[in-house]
């Protein structure tokens, strides 16, 4: 990736995806361009985004929170806040109108090296930039929320976009230290969130069927299935769990797994009454008074997550073990 | 949970698993008594146990090698190890005849109040109890490998086991420190490997056909979806992603899912060409040479997530910001 690519970055909507991705790419260096349909909403998202940052640095996630303060900046226009710039991140409403709109003004305003992604995980890029004349600069970036928190961001171009502009978005997440992945034909829910469709859909058949509760359905997930995963994605997982790799794991347990999946094919809907039960279970768990804070609780877990992770993979062999010292 | 119980506990079969649950019931505080038909490999565990101790404790996660092996007994016979026992833990070969055989020993030779549990993960036990006079004590207690770094257990009876040996059961893996689910009617796969095989089931059809490299799955799952699942199972990592918790979400997402699941639902076998080539992307990776030295950094990694966890959730205000400094 050439600098000038990373040296100026733009958010085009300023709500928490906005705000989130602001604080990816000013902690990583990159002059950072705010612009927001609302004025008001625009500053207010540059104290926001302070805030965050504070926080992130009290688990050594953002190392200069002045300097990288700094690097933010508010546009009084869209077209002033692309005007020079390398990438453009767009975080509005999920509207195709919206996006058609938007991705048309970028096009016309943003120099024609510069990247245009949207950050959209329901609507593809072929729906909103196949008139534009630089369509092969525009591809779908699509973080999980918050990104500052959450690396992996699912790159999918239109038919369009060109190998170019897909390489270089890659180059630039990796930049700012996000996870890059490449979805390599347009597919709805892109990959993350049809893996989750799959597992949230045999477990709320194991839970309708009365196989299991809510709770030791979930604690099955965070004690057990989830350690792995948090460091090794399912391949590496089950590559490990047979002597001779993964092809001796298809060979021993593919048989067990097809037999599995011939009763998981259900397609309903989640039921009512379904839908009732694991509500119930989870309010007796959770008052909806205190979903807020524990989203709060949820969110430092990740962060110190995030610190252990990066501390885990500087230096395994030394450092892990002062972990608990 | 009455003392006795938790008193002394017996370990029969002492290969990897049983060496595990070793650990686990002697650094608990049990006096933990092991027999294996080939009385040198039961002396040879006892080394083996001592030197995951010695790891264990380097994160943390075993205070008192020393009192803990004091804990550890070899008997010199199956009726010797289960004289005084107040739970049984059968780790044998995953064969019926084994079970059948090992569990009519049990059942005469150990106290009348002992509850008798097996590691198996593919017999369930209705196939190997039946015709035991002590039947209703008998359930399946399945471990993921090893029980000493990750604490789910599969807590699943056959019909005629009695409430009290579940809830037994369960009161024992508590304060042994380890994470039960109850499984409330036998099924194949249990929960944990059903909810693996509908997840690896998309992972393969999404490489299978294209979307995406088994590198990029990998990453979607280890820097993005298994984070939350780490520290938060399935259900509450929804709750807390719509405003109004889980019902708001399914009311929001509940049609995309039921849009993907249709094209969830093939139940061919995973094809040669798709291993093939599965394997060839893993061993690109990771040549085949390498497998166990990366199955011993897992294991640090496991243990090193195992020490973050119990720090971050004793005190997670204060204590998880001090992971990075």
């Amino acid at each position: 990736m050439n600098a000038p690519t990373l040296a100026s970055v733009s958010i085009i909507g300023t709500g928490l995806i906005g705000q989130a991705w602001a604080v990816v790419f000013a902690r990583a260096g990159c002059i950072t361009t705010l612009w927001d349909g609302n004025a008001q909403a625009a500053q207010q998202a540059v104290t926001l985004i302070e805030q965050q940052m504070q926080t992130l640095a009290q688990y050594g996630l953002v190392d200069d929170v002045p300097g990288a303060m700094a690097r933010i900046r508010v546009a009084d226009s869209l077209e002033a806040a692309v005007a020079d710039t390398g990438y453009v991140q767009e975080n509005l409403p999920e509207v195709l109108d919206i996006k058609l709109d938007i991705f048309a003004r970028l096009d016309a305003a943003a120099p024609p090296e510069a990247i245009l992604a949207s950050s959209t995980s329901g609507i593809p890029a072929s729906a909103f930039t196949e008139k534009l004349a630089g369509r092969a600069r525009c591809l779908v970036a699509h973080p999980v929320n918050p990104p500052s928190l959450i690396p992996v961001v699912e790159l999918c171009g239109a038919p369009w976009t060109s190998e170019q502009t897909l390489g270089r978005a890659r180059a630039i997440m990796d930049a700012v230290k996000q996870k890059p992945v490449t979805v390599l034909q347009e597919i709805d829910g892109f990959i993350l969130n049809r893996l989750q469709g799959a597992l949230l859909r045999e477990a709320f058949r194991l839970v309708e069927q009365g196989y299991v509760s809510v709770e030791d359905l979930d604690t099955t997930v965070s004690d057990g299935l989830g350690l792995r995963w948090s460091f090794m994605g399912p391949f590496e997982t089950i590559d490990l769990n047979a002597p001779q790799g993964i092809r001796d794991y298809a060979q021993r347990y593919g048989p067990l797994y097809q037999e599995l999946a011939k009763t998981q094919v259900d397609t309903r809907p989640w039921s009512g009454e379904l839908i009732d039960n694991v509500t119930t279970a989870r309010r007796a768990d959770l008052p909806e008074t205190e979903l807020a804070a524990r989203r709060a609780w949820r969110d430092q877990r990740l962060m110190a997550l995030a610190a252990h992770k990066q501390h885990a993979s500087d230096n395994h062999n030394d450092t892990d073990m002062q972990d608990t010292h």
